[in-house]
């Protein structure tokens, strides 16, 4: 059967996502833990391959699976290996042709900004601490200048297979603010390499006054990732959900 | 002059507040950054000495300094050297005679228990996640007959000096529920050493059928730590605020 896993981590001590040899990675881990019960190596698709130090609260993981596992044995098995830095949330059996990363409909991540003076040690694992004002009007503007189907190349890495298209459809980019907590929401259908933390850099940049945000459909049309602000770092970033068609959703 | 600070800390990675030779220590690694910008070994006096792991959020710390210290720079310089594992909220100069620990009212510190299935991979430093159903009116009713001044002897170390007291006044001791976290709020004149993870550990066995909570006067009356429930574990322990006398609360 193919099973769906809904998988939160808190990403700091891990490098990434995907499995590197000799590195500490969430799918090295997931797999081992996974391997113990299922007595053979599973095969893992994801929805978000998140980069080193990136968490996630919502990340979707398919595998194949003997139709005997008892899931929820098979749950609580892995959350005793790898908790609580990772911790499966649910386990449920996915209708046949299920694979979490190509029947995803969107992913939605969130960053978490601290513009406070003094960082606040119980959120500094999972907020970037910028202290100093930033607009967040001037944020908003360029944001809403961003969202829709462009192509993305000056906002994140090239994907590595030849020709492989750099086009997205970003359907939201909103900033909130609470206190001294910004959060900014990215959705897309998909993510080039590095592309939230590529658009929080810009938008970041903006809020400070070092680009306009009136710039950024020039931005886009240079497909240059110079043209674009810096890359904010992986730890405010957390990917909070995948979305997928009602039929595959559970 | 009589310096206050305003201090936050995560305790995960500190053998407690106290100085210890060999250890890392919240107090050792304030007084070291201090000693470095005032040029000599502070002497700090400290609300609340908490334990292996257990945090603050409003922890106070008074020290004297010289009169011509400008404490924002202070301030900023240690935090640079700390933070964000320890932070200096706030350095103001206080009222002639003022000391941290004598010149307290109350202390308060909040308890945090996830009782949920899975952890909280973002909550797992801060939170004790114990599965599980507690019952909260039993709790509640237990706790309403522990507030008000005795003798805590059931619920705490001795302290150290012969002839020391193990009286406290109680003024509030607290059960509140959102979804799976409980927070549990003491506040007291002050506390014996483990008092609060001894009175939350008290109440979890209440909260389990384990000990009857019609008992509490009967455990304080023993003045016997077995008769009392078990320690919870420090780390879903925070020191959230001291108070002061108005004149010398600043």
């Amino acid at each position: 059967m193919v099973v769906k896993l809904v998988v939160a981590y808190d990403g700091t001590g891990f490098r990434g996502w995907a499995k590197q040899p000799g590195q500490r990675t969430v799918e090295g881990a997931l797999s081992e833990a996974l391997q113990r019960i299922l007595r053979r190596a599973p095969v893992l698709s994801v929805a978000g391959r998140t980069d080193a130090g990136v968490h996630a609260h919502g990340q979707v993981v398919s595998l194949a699976a003997p139709d005997d596992v008892d899931l929820e044995r098979m749950r609580r098995a892995v959350n005793r290996m790898l908790g609580p830095e990772v911790v499966v949330r649910s386990a449920q059996k996915a209708p046949d042709g299920f694979d979490a990363r190509r029947s995803a409909l969107w992913r939605e991540y969130r960053y978490r900004i601290d513009v406070g003076e003094v960082p606040d040690p119980f959120r500094a694992r999972y907020v970037w601490h910028r202290p100093g004002e930033l607009s967040v009007g001037a944020m908003r503007k360029a944001a809403r200048l961003l969202v829709g189907e462009h192509d993305f190349a000056s906002f994140g890495r090239k994907p590595e297979e030849a020709g492989a298209s750099t086009v997205r459809r970003l359907d939201r980019l909103s900033v909130a603010r609470t206190g001294d907590l910004l959060e900014i929401t990215a959705r897309a259908n998909a993510f080039l390499q590095q592309m939230v933390r590529s658009l929080v850099g810009t938008l970041v940049s903006v809020g400070e006054g070092e680009l306009e945000g009136d710039s950024m459909p020039a931005v886009l049309a240079a497909t240059d990732r110079s043209r674009a602000g810096p890359v904010a770092p992986p730890h405010g970033l957390t990917l909070e959900r995948v979305a997928y068609r009602r039929a595959l959703a559970l």
